[in-house]
């Protein structure tokens, strides 16, 4: 059963979370949705067959720091009301990507036409709640600077296993002077719902990684003589451990293709 | 003018700030404080002639991580009933240091025969309230499984000045594997008063210290491959820094016999 959602808005405030929602649905706004909405929560999307949800759900209980689950639906319901009370699932990101037994099927701007009665969408916290709090603090992230993707690495660390789901943690890397890493880990510990506070800092090899110029996922940024590496659980270990467990069916957001919430960052932050 | 504390008190709870203040008072116990009441919270002394004193103090407040004041008493003053009703400065740590013009003159258990009517005590925090909070999380500090002393380095890091009161940062290191060197700023980061988070993490060269197993005081402790020194704001900068100025007069705490206070580690804490 898939329940249709509310439709009545046809404006909203500029710069809102419905207003970039809206004009992804409305087909207005294409691509990635990094520096729309500031203020906004931003989430990555895993959606399962309703088999597999209850541990996938496990599996985000147990490591909150890689998926922290911030809405989830209930099985077939394309509504995720908790984020907005409008959003439509199958509409509101500008690009997906269908999975088919591990196999990259479909990169559609909408999954209406792949929607099945048991699935279940989990929204997973995205590290640009984090960012916005960092750089508001006048912290500069490398990535954003040169304008490229954050560089993203598997590592040596295991996640907690949960039914088929398993396999390493994936963390993003953000180069920074030693007194900026500190503060780093002090606003990122006030946002749990966004990956927290860093996972690594400075040692690359004890989790595992060989060359902090060689990201397995994002782009290689300079790590300076006067930096450390510092490294953060990253919301796309979901998706590579579902790569692994090669689901029958799934649909994930295309990279930087997220969801754009109601909820605002600031609401995330612990204290 | 000086003014006699109460001394009504002759028992006090066993292991509280109280008894160990006494055992001192009486000369019971000698020699270091480390590991005496614990959870109550040790400080570093340095008393002053009152023609100093203002500046100490701004010089304080302008330098809260090396020096953060938990107590101050009136001049001529020798109680700090803020941290313990009962407090006689003269008498309640187990030894002192007096300086003239700089110059190391006694080191005595007691220094009811230096006192002036002139005089201002200053209690500083001191890691000894961090560190206990560290140890109750598991993290296991190098210095105190080797029984020394924790290694303290003079650094690039220049003090804010007031008055003659100027000089470097002196810091002191533990060396950690990095996801406790992220715990410990959290932690850390609870007690502003007892220096609060790390300075300064895994790059000595970048605040001026050369060899990291070259301490300028304390003891040298390894730092293994997989760990990272992290540095925090050090109680002795105050003394390092009184020692630039030379003051005509003054009397300091004999490194290790700190204050013990009624005031607990727990109190301190500001989340």
């Amino acid at each position: 059963m898939s329940i249709a959602p509310l439709r009545q808005q046809t404006s909203a405030p500029a710069g809102s979370g419905l207003a970039a929602r809206l004009a992804v649905r409305e087909g207005l706004h294409r691509g990635p949705t990094a520096g729309l909405a500031p203020g906004y929560v931003q989430g990555n999307l895993a959606i399962l067959p309703q088999a597999l949800a209850a541990d996938f759900l496990r599996f985000c209980q147990l490591n909150p720091k890689p998926c922290p689950l911030i809405g989830t639906s209930a099985p077939g319901d394309c509504r995720v009301p908790a984020l907005g009370e409008d959003i439509d699932i199958r509409t509101d990101l500008s690009r997906y990507r269908v999975w088919k037994n591990g196999e990259l099927v479909a990169e559609p701007e909408d999954v209406r036409e792949f929607w099945r009665d048991d699935l279940v969408s989990f929204v997973i916290g995205c590290s640009f709640s984090f960012e916005e709090a960092l750089t508001a603090e006048g912290i500069e992230l490398r990535h954003i600077a040169q304008r490229c993707n954050v560089p993203m690495y598997r590592t040596s660390i295991a996640t907690a296993a949960a039914g088929p789901f398993h396999g390493p943690m994936v963390v993003s890397m953000r180069p920074l002077k030693p007194a900026d890493a500190i503060r780093a880990v002090q606003i990122t510990t006030r946002f749990p719902c966004v990956h927290g506070a860093p996972v690594h800092i400075g040692k690359p090899e004890s989790i595992g990684i060989t060359d902090v110029m060689k990201p397995d996922y994002g782009d290689a940024v300079e790590v300076r003589d006067d930096e450390l590496p510092v490294f953060w659980a990253c919301g796309v270990t979901p998706q590579s451990v579902i790569a692994t467990v090669k689901p029958e069916f799934c649909i994930t957001h295309y990279p930087g293709a997220m969801l754009v919430t109601d909820r605002k960052n600031t609401e995330f932050a612990i204290m």
